[in-house]
């Protein structure tokens, strides 16, 4: 019944928008709303609503042609969720979790993860991958449930 | 930016309303309005409307003074759930996550894991629980990170 991102004051939606925002912001230094609309599949009066919403939270700055650019506040937790995303990738691939829907679960679990337990399961992905007689042992024991 | 839970039809707070359910319905073979209210702490009123609208999916027969009768279709679904959270309580605990939050992280995670996933999980926690040299070593890695 837990409604909340990992961060207090952002939702999930928010967190998509910020690791939007952040892949452009690395790219270019900006973001553009038209591009923030295509990349997410929603509406640019969506996006226009978002902006300000963050800008309001102190995330980003919000200007109406150039588009969105992230506050250091607001870059430190997208890069946050980038973080979460990628380790989460990572745990499907190292683990060989066969699941048709990767991309949808990674979405979604990354909003719901703290620190603590991205490291965690961050730490135990570099575990396999430095054992790989480990990873192979958990493998086999695995095929034999 | 996937907004489902893991089951196309359902969303979490319906998952959220079948877990609570299913535990009652284990319990007495039914579940109450007002015992689901105070679980979930919400209003009666948001609880008879979820209630008609699990009905209408076919998951339970909501009857005005008896509370909520699960389907077999809405067993089959809430326990899923139940054996998600499950899971992913034993992961936390046999991994040692030391986070504040871990029934918040459950409950968001359990609706975005499939099948495939939570059995890769719940396999991972048993193989660790079945090489106790194993889980040392990987500690102690971590420790070091
Ligand atoms: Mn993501
Ligand atoms: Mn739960």
């Amino acid at each position: 019944m837990y409604k909340g991102g990992s961060h207090l004051s952002t939702t999930p939606n928010m967190e998509d928008y910020l690791e939007v925002i952040y892949m452009m912001f690395e790219e270019k230094g900006y973001a553009r709303s038209t591009d923030i609309a295509d990349h997410l599949d929603v509406l640019p009066s969506s996006v226009t609503k978002m902006m300000k919403r963050l800008d309001e939270q102190g995330l980003g700055v919000y200007e109406k042609y150039r588009g969105f650019v992230l506050t250091s506040k607001g870059k430190k937790i997208a890069k946050d969720i980038v973080d979460k995303h990628q380790t989460l990738e990572d745990f499907f691939r190292v683990f060989e979790i066969d699941s048709d829907n990767i991309y949808e679960e990674v979405e979604g679990i990354e909003h719901h993860i703290g620190k603590e337990t991205t490291h965690c399961i961050s730490s135990l992905v570099q575990f396999f991958e430095n054992h790989p007689e480990i990873r192979k042992s958990y493998l086999e024991y695995r095929k034999k449930l």
